[in-house]
């Protein structure tokens, strides 16, 4: 399963008063860090509602190793760590990374989202053959 | 038109790292306000959006005098300032308030939304005669 | 170790495309949670940081079991889970509850998150005998 | 005064029920914005701050003309509209703009801050002549 990355900067308005990026705004993070992961392989996430499905947010954890801070660029990788018949586990590391940079700087976090994908109905619905299949010819739910 | 009394605390989510409250986090404060103010008056914006309505904020202001802290209780008071055919501007004030009391501290800001009422099809509507006439039997929309 | 009880309504900018909470809004309601505990026992974390304390999120999970909607009043039920020599894990769950009641409705969600103490130096610092031990005389720190 | 140009998309978390951008996400867009226009012209906020300086939000409006929507590209154009002794005034222009486009598409919203400059003691100060003088030599406070 291939890697995506995605580069974003902490905003004054994810800050905290411990001067630090509070722990929530992370979840905002991964969220647009795994709509980039989807676009680039080929599916939009807007595009998958628009055709009656969402991919909702079941289990969400995260482990905080270093603080960001206001202004830091983030290198967020993203990647598949489980594949069920209903859902799908996506893991993230989170690195800051140095200004013009694209490499890794030190580890920041490391998070965790099981999403499963509803129909429209609303009813959880089994995943389609192909729609995480990032490496053969791109989703074709 | 009779003034709107709400009390609400200030999340650690809500500062950042001047070591106040972020200037945007107001705006979710009077939101609620305004939500609460209505409930008040028998007009639950819930309700109002079950039968096909919505109140869309087409301006917001805010004016900081003071600093609001982490964890100080505030104090929001709701009153309409303007009444036009299809939409109402509500003002508000924010105090900061000791612990367990409910008289206004020192004025924090103000603020004002200007809120266009959109009918089933998303199209403004005029606002029914009684929608916001709080003083009289309730609305009746 | 006795339980919080804490109740909060769902803001409106809480809410997504989905008509529900977004699941990034239960950080914030957990650590709403978490204070209102910490005040009930004679520790206002406000205070704790005043003298040069702080508590930091290390570790933070969510299961969410049924959505949040807007308008929702949610009891949050806040217990410690684990006690370590320098970090403390919270337990929550979130419950829908009806309006005027303060009973247990349907089951939200379970998080949980583990916090580290911080002494004056931003160093990790063992939990003073008492700070958490709610059921006896109340914080010495 | 030059006009500065940054580009953002809409994240999930930023709508709302209606099923729009909620109208608060607009104030940490246009942060950003300001943060990217200050570094574009060789004066980072961070540094600012860093220096013991800040910018304080005296002042915030926003008029919003159509809707904006999750996963749309935002064109944000700052400019400085009136600059006084200890502030100034910036506004903002938003629109939507295609895939791929750099142009302006529909304007979504106009805003305006108006920012104090703070001193090392948090009291308002004189802005050194050459702060906002951008199409100078820049900065050199």
């Amino acid at each position: 399963m291939s890697v995506g990355v995605h580069f974003l900067r902490v905003r004054y308005a994810e800050t905290d008063q411990m001067g630090v990026a509070h722990h929530g705004s992370y979840i905002p993070w991964i969220e647009e860090a795994r709509t980039e992961w989807m676009r680039e392989r080929g599916m939009s996430y807007r595009e998958l509602e628009e055709r009656g499905f969402a991919l909702a947010v079941t289990n969400v954890s995260v482990r905080y190793r270093q603080s960001a801070k206001y202004d830091d660029r983030i290198r967020i990788e993203t990647r598949i760590t489980v594949r069920n018949m209903a859902s799908v586990t996506l893991g993230y590391e989170l690195y800051r990374t140095d200004e013009g940079a694209e490499e890794r700087g030190p580890l920041l976090a490391q998070a965790e989202t099981r999403l499963a994908l509803l129909g429209p109905e609303g009813r959880p619905t089994r995943i389609p053959e192909g729609l995480f299949d990032f490496d053969a010819d791109g989703p074709n739910i």
